[in-house]
């Protein structure tokens, strides 16, 4: 049902604003080529002929009126720096897609529906600022500390756009509001091409804790005896190299991932006076996130009373294994197989928007393959057989739980 | 003999070329600080009454006139960027006052005596750039391809200079008009100060290989599997433990040092896509550098067969251990021990000009004790009292070496 040229024409021209000459696209939360994507998605909106609201925290939605509670489906239209075309991008754009097919086909959909695109989902300043604005889980203080990884705090990133930072809390929403949400995104992993299956039933979303670890030791020429030395470097290793074997022992791997390491001052012949590096735990188990947060204390202690290293940790996420709607799981899997479409139950390993709306409402995730397992980064791509499969699995939903049947 | 507190204030107008706010000193070679302290330094030979000579390298040394082959004293007046005031300079300046005490008391000294200041022995663009190209051990492709940390490349900081960069082969010399040579610098290690004594007697200069390792994985999100992950970083450092563990298997522990780790893109949710580190092996047995060098290209090997990622391993420096010479060895003892001072044998850590006029002619050592064992850092200190001592022990081996006995 849906007009998949008519998708893909959205995307070609959404991924035309803060494409880099790499192919990469760079549109981070508040700057100048997200902005330029809003009021593209704005104009797409009211195009639709949606009523377009955008709330406090910057969330922008275009709604198909009706009673009661709505049905939500989108994602995020940032990105990281030198990211790709489909993450998030995809999920805002396949609802709207929906939206627009309820609207010209006039079909049964008596709960509104609400096409939405959350702001700042990628931690340009504060990941999940929209969701986490609208389902009530910031505080002012947290609003307050966010900024970029210039240093660039987020008060004088709004302030810069007319906004005062506390209106942000004001975008909080009464829960009663909302019959469900549906998200479609792409996997960022390889399992669905691996398996051949157009679309992922996502049955839950991987616990997230993450630190900041920073060792401070002594300067010293590479020259100094081994005895004596006060070396950062080798003890960041050792630690990482314990919590390693240790994310090994459970059930099933943790996932693991050191993607920060900064060593100062960094000459050949000198040995480090300072390491920071950040170490990212992902499990459905919360069991397992638990044991690596102990463990890493444990490590942690035994630097500090075994050398003379200044050692600070910082707990940079701590977000729990959600498990989604198992009603929406069901709806999914129906659609599928009454369109004929391979379909793969799976867990996300990334966060996604879903997961803070799945803690206040039901809520469930649509995957669609990435070639090769890539995201976040420029090579991002996912068959456009795949996307038009799963765009109408993610209509066949949405009026499901619009009350369509 | 010497006039103390004439070095000291030498040392301390020294040290404010190139002095930073944080207290440390920048002085890397052909930079505008080291321009100034060469200008300095001229003018304190001079004054001094010598013969100065700038050759095409830019070493800088004043002389005092006698026939036959010279004794030559001295070190380097360049610095790391924020380094200390004592590495280098002290020797420069200890042999200046030593030359001056000779000129004022008319002491006998047959053989004409030569202070020396050898240009970029830092590594600002090439280590041991002035000692090199005294002894003819550079050739013009490494000329060529010298360039700083920032890319900069040693012919434009040449040319800024007016200079062309084939002149610096000019300045080779036949090493016949070398007697010997003798440096005194600081110690860089704690084992003096440990054990009390004024003076060190170098046995030897440990052998120094250096290795630029770079792994390029794949740049991936942090929530993928860990099967089929291709991150460099986790690659990295299992082969650094590797040869952290071998390093301790040799008579005594070769010293290893990674000093430089650079990861990309570094962000906190991201595989990285490249690493790159530095590793610095020390050893006064050429057997166990050599077998760290064959373990680093077996562990690339048993990476590059059992993953996809691209490994490129660059030598950067291979110094061979070097045994100073026994009589001027002798010559510092028995000059210590007629004066009353303490002494100690030890072996450097640290590369020295020493170690490169050392394969020519004969070579001597005088170390002095560094405070905590500190060095290339702000808080480089030694002692004025032993400073002191040192600077008599050197006279007086310079005395001997010019045949004043």
């Amino acid at each position: 049902m849906i007009n998949s040229q008519r998708l893909r024409s959205d995307l070609e021209e959404l991924s035309r604003i803060g494409r880099l000459p790499t192919g990469g696209i760079s549109r981070p939360a508040f700057g100048p080529a997200e902005t330029q994507a809003r009021r593209w998605f704005i104009g797409k909106l009211e195009e639709a002929g949606l009523e377009v609201n955008v709330d406090q925290a910057g969330n922008i939605s275009g709604r198909l009126s009706g009673p009661g509670a709505a049905v939500l489906s989108g994602s995020h239209l940032d990105t990281i720096e030198n990211g790709g075309a489909f993450d998030g991008a995809l999920g805002v754009l396949a609802a709207l897609e929906c939206v627009r097919v309820i609207t010209e086909k006039s079909l049964s959909c008596p709960s509104p529906v609400e096409v939405i695109a959350f702001s700042d989902e990628e931690e340009a300043f504060l990941g999940f600022l929209g969701s986490l604005a609208l389902t009530g889980q910031l505080s002012a203080e947290e609003l307050e500390a966010a900024k970029n990884s210039q240093g660039f705090k987020l008060s004088r990133a709004m302030a810069e756009r007319g906004l005062e930072l506390e209106v942000v809390l004001r975008a909080k929403r009464d829960p009663s509001t909302i019959k469900a949400f549906v998200e479609l995104h792409i996997e960022q992993g390889p399992i669905l091409e691996e398996q051949g299956a157009s679309v992922g039933v996502v049955e839950g979303i991987k616990g997230n804790y993450r630190y900041g670890i920073t060792l401070r030791g002594r300067r010293d020429h590479a020259g100094v005896p081994m005895k004596g030395r006060q070396d950062p470097l080798f003890a960041a290793l050792g630690l990482i190299e314990k919590l390693r074997a240790c994310s090994g022992t459970f059930d099933s791997e943790v996932l693991m991932t050191v993607g920060r390491f900064v060593v100062e001052p960094g000459l050949e012949n000198v040995i480090p006076e300072r390491v920071y590096f950040s170490i990212d735990f992902r499990d459905d188990n919360p069991r397992a996130l638990r044991s690596l947060e102990e463990r890493l204390s444990e490590e942690i202690e035994r630097l500090r009373s075994g050398t003379s290293l200044e050692i600070q940790q910082r707990q940079l996420l701590k977000i729990e294994p959600l498990p989604l709607s198992p009603s929406i799981q069901g709806a999914i899997k129906q659609a599928a197989e009454q369109l004929g479409i391979d379909w793969l139950a799976l867990r996300s390993g990334a966060g996604h928007d879903a997961q803070v709306l799945g803690r206040f409402v039901p809520t469930g995730m649509i995957f669609v393959p990435s070639r090769g397992g890539r995201s976040h980064c420029p090579e991002e791509y996912t068959e456009w057989h795949d996307i038009e499969r799963a765009t109408e699995v993610l209509l066949a939903v949405i009026l499901r739980l619009a009350g369509a049947d």
